[in-house]
This record gives structure tokens, sequence and C-alpha cells, in this order.
């Protein structure tokens, strides 16, 4: 005990290489309303955001996290604005800039109902109508491409059941965004709502040209993906390192 | 304290007035597929579901419990099987007959998606197709039409949003069970999601030529409702009263 103790006293303080970086962070899924009583959903859980809010937040940053409907608590330390849609999240988003480091993680909705229902959809006897679909705002790409306010780093994640890679590339270049996180979220995988994750860290050089590089991370829980990815981040926009956690 | 023990030692016994019944119970949502990773939901907790559970089993029934996704913990002494869709519901209610009484409190989807996609769908330039939605199979008809095993006792429930006492009497007619609990689920309401609730017990009286009767209750907490909701089932079934719990 008092070894311990000793040891701790004797540590180098924890490295905070975000000190004075202001990082916004998305998380979980959206709802988006049928009617008063249905909505469309996804399996987010979460984990994987609020871990990265939570590393960038023990990283020093001051972190602002809009989150979809989770079962999570609000980590500790970090600004947490909770949102229902994908157009509440984007409005949370704008109004949480500016950053220096925007990582959009939440599971947004590509779609909503175009006619949300004011009352509870009823069958009628001519049978269902089909659910018309319109284009939910899209805000990894609306954020790219700010002509003013960018966020200097700008990280979207790519969940796909196939062509991982492929299509994670096309969404880099799709939505003018730096990296993409991309992972494989087919259920036998079990890292939608689980807590183990496969990730991918896509990113553009802009030193090199606009090179593309992929770098595959070994299986990890979604907590060292979040430490991981916030140690890339430190090291891209600070040129200092995070110390590893052990 | 030991006054307490005393008083509880002298008090009779918990009465049991559903002792020898087996109670079939279901509860919360269900979750329709869109594609692997979205699902249609609707906002039922499972509470009330749940609590009804509870009680029935404290009122010495065997009670088999299926539920949708939910947050809740299985209630104890309970048999519960959990399900996704409308169709695995009616599957394990299905495999649960027979029964003495069925109380049907999920929130069954009405819908789901005609194509289910095996990967997730894409947006394409060409826009959103839109969700084709079928009906799916109807529990609360399906069982209360069933021409053997049909439960003596069959329960529906009906979550409005407007015209709730009509939209109520209609579907006990169209569904052809005993009794219909009905309640108003208007967001302004805090009912889906919430602790408390406002029913109205409506009733098809046999021995009164089929005589329809409403008997509306008191905002109550959820244990409350189903407390009195056990009551009632104990005195149509076996003639006895539950003693009102304080």
């Amino acid at each position: 005990e008092i070894a311990t103790a000793a040891e701790r006293l004797l540590r180098p303080p924890v490295p905070k290489p975000l000190a004075g970086k202001r990082v916004l962070i998305t998380a979980g899924p959206t709802h988006e309303p049928i009617d008063p009583v249905r909505y469309i959903a996804n399996r987010s859980s979460g984990k994987q955001g609020f871990a990265i809010a939570a590393a960038a937040q023990a990283a020093g940053a001051e972190v602002i996290l809009v989150s979809g409907p989770v079962d999570l608590g609000d980590p500790p330390g970090v600004t947490v604005r909770h949102v229902e849609s994908a157009r509440q999240m984007l409005e949370q988003v704008q109004a949480a800039l500016p950053a220096d480091i925007a990582i959009f993680a939440a599971a947004v909705a590509d779609w909503r109902v175009a006619n949300e229902g004011e009352q509870k959809l009823k069958k009628t006897s001519a049978g269902m109508p089909p659910l018309q679909l319109v284009e939910n705002p899209d805000i990894l790409a609306t954020i790219s491409k700010l002509p003013e306010k960018r966020p200097p780093l700008v990280i979207g994640f790519a969940a796909e059941t196939e062509h991982l890679i492929d299509n994670a590339k096309s969404k880099l270049a799709r939505k003018g965004c730096d990296w993409i996180v991309a992972n494989d979220v087919s259920p036998a995988t079990g890292v939608m709502g689980g807590d183990r994750n496969t990730v991918h860290l896509i990113s553009k050089n802009a030193a090199k040209n606009g090179e593309i590089t992929v770098d595959s991370w070994p299986v990890m829980t979604k907590e060292q993906v979040a430490i991981e990815l916030v140690a890339h981040v430190a090291k891209s926009v600070t040129g200092k390192s995070l110390e590893s956690a052990s």
C-alpha cells in the first residue's frame, strides 16, 4: 500500500496533450419519429463514442458530447447534450462550434419519415401505406465542408456490413473529412451493443499529396480503441505523443 | 421492530386467489428489423406488463411473461421468454398455451418491413426507396379467435392518442377478446415510459347479453393498475376477491 502510494507520488504527472483543445464528439443512435409512439432506431449503444469522450477528457481536452438516446451515464467532466433525432443532433453540433477536433461516432439515421404522424397511425382496410423516407442532414459532410468554423481535424465513423475498407475510403472522399474509423458491424461480430471493436483507421495525409493510408488495429475493447484514437489525435494536432496507458 | 414482526405473524396469510391458474402475459415493445443495424421500435417501456406479471405471481398464479426488448429485470418467480419481433412474440405465446388467462399488454408493431435487408441499406443517388410495410400477425385477435385452446379470459390493451374509448370499444369487438384496458399515450400524458397510468377497463358482460361496460379508474402508478387489474381478474375467474393492497 505504502509502496504503491510512494510510487504514485514519484510517477510523472499524467500527460495532458489535449489541454486547451476543444473536442466535439457525437455518440449513440438517433431515433426518427414515425408518429407519437413509433420510431426508426438502430442498434448503436453509444459505448464507443462515450469511451472516446472519456479518453479525450482524461487527455486534458474540453469535451462536448452530443448523444442520441443511450443507456449510459454521462462521463464525468464532459458537457453532454442529449438529443433524439438527426436534425436535433446537427443543431447541437453546430451550436457547439468552434472546436479544434470533431469526432462523429454517432450512428446517425440516413433517413427520416417524410410525414410524421401527429396521431398514432392506424391500420386501414386498404392495407399499409408505405413509409415515405427523406434524407436526413449529413452531419459529417456538413461540418467537413463548412466554409468557416470547420474544425481543423474532422473524424468520421463508417459502420459497414460488407466491403468495409472500400466503402470507408469512398466515404472519406465523399464527405470531405480527414480520417475515417471503419468497423464491421455485421451481427456475427457482436460489435453493435458489444464491448469490443475491430477498427481500421483510414486517413488522408495532407503532407503526402492526399495519400490515403489504412491502419488496421487488432481487436480491442472499446475503451482501448478510444485511448488509441485519442493518442493518434494528440500526436496529429500537437505533435506530442500520449504515453501509452498500461 | 418486535411489534411489527408480531403483527406480521398475526396477520392472515396473503390471499392467493389465482393459485392453480396459469397466466400468460406479454409486455414491452417489439423491434421490427429493417436491415442488420436498423429497426422500427416504439416507446413502450414494458413497465405495465411487468407490473401485472409481478401482481399475478403474488396472487398465486403460475406466470409466463413474453417480453420484447426492455431495460427491466425479470420479475422473481415468473418464467420470462425474451423476444424481439411480433412474429417471435406470437410463436412464444402459442408455445405457452394452454393458459387460464391471457393479458396482452405488449405494444406489438402493427407492421414490419416487407423486404428486410441482409446488408446495411445504402443511400443511392436515386434517393430513398420507400419502406414497404406488411401487416404483422395480430396476436390478440389470433388468440381470441382460436378454435381450441382459447384462454377463458383474454384481455387486450389499447394505447391510443385520440378517441380513446370509441377506439377501444371497436377494438374489443373486432379482436374478439373479453376485456380491453385502454389508456391515452399522447406524449403530454407521459404514460409511455413513465410510472403512472390512467386506464379505462372496457368489458363485455356475457351474462348481460354482451353488454359493454366502461370502468374509468383514477390516475395510479403502474403497480397499482396491475394490482387492481389482477383483483378484477381474480374476481372474474374465481369469484373470490383479492384483498385490496394498501
